[in-house]
Parts: structure tokens; sequence; C-alpha cells
């Protein structure tokens, strides 16, 4: 298995609950779409290609000081429980940790990382930079990911045109090539039933959601990632402004949502986020998706300080630890289904007591 | 309100979890039917006639050694939440508790309570003699009652008939009067889907089951009143050993499907105990009938030692003080449905707190 602590934080520093918001928002992410001007687009390309796509972009990344001392991995050499994993650390996109033939070897798939930065060779574009922020922090994402660009930018010759914008494999992304998105907790709009309303209003000033895990996830424990539609006819820090702005009318209606429910239904909540504590602290064998809403219950319980002493970094730790190729991982083997599940409830288990202790001892 | 605390252990020494077998049985009930000679039956007699009776049973009671010191209730005068109180207790039956003008004042109902014997007044027969001992005791059980029934009879003159023996108000208690039985608790085999085959066996030897709160009551969180239907044709010695030996088989076959259990879905069972802990523990609003589910679960976990430091006793006071009429002696007052939800599940938890507590103590 690859060993993640050659990544700066394992390449989870925005779970540490420490940016703006982070009751409700666990993270900002911000990509931009770029392509090299002398090669065609990736689906166009065959693996030769592909290849000298990526030694141009290590080239240049290594003259960089944002990238230049990155860690690569090269994703379609690695076996596909550690393509999963860092699917599920959200370190590559789905598209790149790819199914079967498509993300096998001579792809020359690769992920650069240095801090909170990385970059993405040979996904759907030849390069997707990305940025990931703890909380919601449109401007320190920008000015970290505008950085990478600009000194990317001055080592390759990315393709442009003066009237798009930068041109991308798919039309969608053409412009700034700019995509951001906040993963943000909003069960109190849920449990009003006021979610589909609100989604509905966002779809029409152009923001579109997804599950926890990206395009075509299932929404799980009430975790949506709102992102941006366009990437056209508007400058960067314009777009972030637009959806900064949306984002911050999104947590004010979730948290008038909370209110209304602490007003109108105190007991159902209280009842609702401490059955949830009970049953993670105490289960035997747990689902992921149980996992998910039960932690969407305690994570409600804690921001509302209705639960004391339950960090959101522990509730975060829970979230991406307990998927799949983390537990495997953890067990340093391929695990069953039922053993998975045990092994869920016993790292849930152990990192809510260590909560308790902690809070204890304060 | 009454006040419980004149009763000698407030009635519920039974609830002490320190007989045999207690982790299976919580409970041995003996009581015996008795009629005065010279009077008519319950069912015939005016109100006149039942405070004549009433006063002979006090008289000749103040006389004896076992009820000379006993308490008396005028369970007629009670309010229906204090007679509900009782009932809840185990003291006095469904029938005695009464419905509206049946239970009025004028009829005379009485109980006297002494250490764990009991007499009740003008119920269905002029008197119902009762023990309650914890665990699974017959022989202590029936030294006990057969004590109170002697002393009775030197100075009362019961209705006996040479051929029939005791004669009661109704025929199935004709001859020994005697109605035994166990209060049992039978997860395992309700988990194995055993439980209608053994009670079915057990229907076809002479005994019946009826649940927590006899006659007509549901069975809830598998606990199990299990009693001989037969009263005639064989000594009261003869009538114990038949029902302790079919209790001692009941005990066997639920150890046997706990143990099926815990070789054959471990998890599946410690998952069931821990989350059932999990949800009493934590839990802000609790039903009676979820409570008496989830004391199950907590009961059959801490009886396989898989939960720790929970003991019988503090499950037993849970089973007893979250119903109705303890909730409001406990609050002082009569509260709604939802308060009383909420009252319960603090009650429950402050149990488990200290059983917690009192564990990591020792």
């Amino acid at each position: 298995m690859i060993d993640l602590s050659l990544l700066p934080d394992g390449g989870i520093g925005w779970l540490e609950a420490s940016g703006p918001v982070n009751h409700l928002v666990l993270s900002t992410r911000i990509r931009l779409a770029r392509n090299l001007a002398a090669n065609r687009f990736a689906g166009r390309m065959d693996s030769r290609e592909r290849q000298t796509v990526l030694d141009q972009v290590l080239e240049g990344a290594g003259r960089t000081g944002a990238l230049g001392q990155a860690v690569t991995l090269r994703v379609d050499t690695l076996e596909d429980w550690d393509r999963r994993l860092l699917l599920e650390r959200h370190l590559i996109s789905r598209e790149l940790a790819g199914n079967g033939d498509r993300s096998r070897a001579a792809n020359a798939r690769a992920l650069l990382m240095q801090q909170e930065a990385s970059v993405m060779v040979n996904e759907e574009d030849h390069l997707r930079l990305q940025v990931l922020v703890s909380g919601v922090d449109f401007g320190a994402g920008w000015r970290r990911i505008e950085a990478v660009d600009t000194e990317l930018g001055q080592q390759l010759a990315f393709a442009f045109h003066p009237e798009f914008g930068y041109l991308t494999s798919c039309p969608t992304n053409v412009g700034t090539g700019l995509r951001a998105s906040v993963l943000i907790h909003l069960p109190g709009l849920v449990l009003t039933k006021e979610i589909n309303k609100t989604l509905h209003g966002l779809a029409k000033i152009g923001l579109t959601y997804r599950g926890l895990y990206g395009e075509g996830s299932e929404v799980v424990g009430n975790f949506f990632q709102l992102s941006n539609q366009t990437t056209l006819g508007k400058s960067e820090p314009e777009l972030l402004d637009h959806l900064g702005a949306i984002v911050q009318h999104v947590i004010a209606v979730e948290e008038r949502a909370r209110q209304v429910l602490l007003r109108e239904a105190p007991t159902v909540i209280e009842d609702k986020c401490w059955r949830a504590f009970g049953l993670l602290r105490y289960a035997r064998t747990l689902g992921f998706e149980e996992t998910m809403n039960l932690v969407s219950g305690v994570r409600l319980g804690a921001s509302l300080r209705l639960i004391p002493n339950i960090g959101m970094y522990a509730l975060n730790r829970i979230l991406i630890f307990s998927q799949p190729a983390h537990l495997n991982a953890l067990a340093g083997r391929i695990m069953s289904d039922e053993e998975m599940s045990i092994r869920r409830a016993e790292f849930v288990r152990e990192t809510l007591e260590a909560e308790v202790r902690r809070g204890q001892g304060t």
C-alpha cells in the first residue's frame, strides 16, 4: 500500500477544522483546469503523448517554488485500493481514480502535491490545479492557487484563447477553468424540509450541488458540495465573490433553520443528536452510510453545543477514516464487508472515547 | 400522593437481584386465595359486608406475628395514580387497582404489607396472600407464605371443603388456592425464534404465560410471567416442585439459546446489546415500551458479561421506576406524555451514569 505519510499532513490538512465557520463548512476547494497548448486534449492522446505531457509538467513544476518540492504519485501504477484511498481523501477525482483498464499503467496519470496545493496530471484536462483549505475561505484558497498557476504558467505554455480564455477538454470549463466548491453540512435545512427549496434557488443563480464524493455521488449525512456552474464571462475574483456571497446566504438560512428547530422542537433535536452519539459511541458494527448519518446528528449537536467536548476535527476524521480504503489501510489488508463494519465501529468508538477523555481532562 | 416509604423496602425488596439465577429470573411470586367461611363470595357482597370482611381480616391479622405490624393501605380511597403506583410495583392486582366506580370508597379494598408478605383484601377473593422474593426461589417463598397462611388460619375461619380444599370465588382457584409464578427474561429464546415452541410446550404441561403486568398484559422487553394453571389435586409442595422443575428447564433452554447466539452471531448480539445501552444512556426522550425493549438488550449484554459494570438491580429499578405512575410520583405531579418521556429518559440516564461511575471506581 502507498505511504500517505509522504504527503504533507497526509493530504488532509483541510480536515483540521481551523478555518472560518468550520462548524458548518468543512472545506473550500478551488481548482483550475489547464492544458498544454502544444498537445492534443486528453481524450485524443495516446499513451506516448500522455507521457510527454507528464514529463513536461514534472519538469516545469520542478522549477517552481510552489511545486518544486512536490511529492509525486503515479496514480496509474497504483493498486485499486490505493487509488481509492486518494479518492476518499479528496486528493484525486473519480476520473483520475478511474476504473479498470483506463486507469492502468502507461496512462501517465499522476498527482503532484505540496502543502495544500496539488496538481492532477492527465485527468480530463492535462492539468487540474487544486487547493483545499479548512472552513469557508475563498480568499485564502484563491491566493494560494493563483500563485501556483502563475508560477506554472511561466514554465508551461497553457492553451489560451484571447476571446474565450483558457481552453479545456470539456466546454463547460472554458474561460477561467475555475471551479470552486464548499463542503457544507446542512442538517437544519434537511430537518425543516427547506433543503429542496434552497437547492432549487441555488440552481437558478448558477450553483450546483453534489454529495460528499463529487459528481454523481449521493448526498449522505446531510453533507453537500456546492459549486459554481459558470466558468466563463467573469474574472476569477468575481466568480469567487459571487459564490462566496451565496455560501454566506446558505450559511445564514442553515443557522436560521437550526434556531427554528431549537425553538420549536428542542427535545426532538436534542434527542436525535444524543441518540446518534450513543449509537456511534457503542455500536459494534456500523455501515458507512449509517455512520455518515449518525455523524451528521453528532455534528449538529456539537455545533449547537448540545453535546459538549466533541470537536469538529474528530468528526471530520471519522468522515474520512471510516471509508473502505482507509479502513483497509488501517488494518493493513483487504477486509470483508462484515469485518470492515466491525473495524469501522471500532475506529469510531476509539475516536469518540478519546474525545470524551480529552473533554473530561480539561 | 401516598408515601411508599411507609412500606418495607417501598415494597420492592424483590427487585434487589439477590436471589438465585437473578440474571434470568427477576422474582418469584406465590399467592394463596382464601375466603371467610361465614361470608358470601366477593361478587355477591354489598359494601356493608365488604367492610365486615375487612374488619375481620384486620383484627385477625393484627393478632399474628407475620402481619401484626403490617402497613395497611385503603386502596379504594386512593387516587387513581396512587393505585396505579401500587400496581406498577406489583403489590396489588389489576383487579384490586380497579377502574372507575368499582374501585371507589365503600368497597373496603385494602392492602396489608409486612416485609415481603402482603394480603389484598376484597379482591376477587376475600383474601389474597402474596409473597414476592428475588430470583427463582420457590422454597423460600413457600416457607414464608405458609407461615403467614398458618397464622392467619388460626385467627380466621377460611372456607374449606374436605374434598375440594379451599373454596374460591372462581373455580379455577379451588383446591390449594395457590398460584405461583416467576418473572423471567427470555431474550435468547425470542432472538432464536424458539419462544413460541417453548411456550406451546409449557401450555401442554399446565403452565401459562403473561406479560410484565399479569393477566391480559402484553409481553414487552422479552419479560414473561410463567405460572401454574392447576391448583387442584396436588399438594402445594408438589405444585411448586412441578413448577420449579419446569422453570429450571426453561432456564436451561434460554441459556442454551444464548450460547447459540454467542457462537453463531456474536457481533450481531454484541452490537444489539451495546446499541441498546448507547440509546438508554443518551436518549433525551423515551417511551415506556421502547425503554423496556432497550433494557432487555442491556440486560442480555450485562448477563452475558458483554457489558461490564451494569448491575441487575439498576436494570430492575429502571423497569419499575420508568413506569408512568412512578415518574409522576418522582416529579410530584401528573405530567403530560411528552414531559413524561423526557423525565423517563432523565431517570434512565441518571441510573446508568451512576452505574458507570460506580464501575469505574471499583
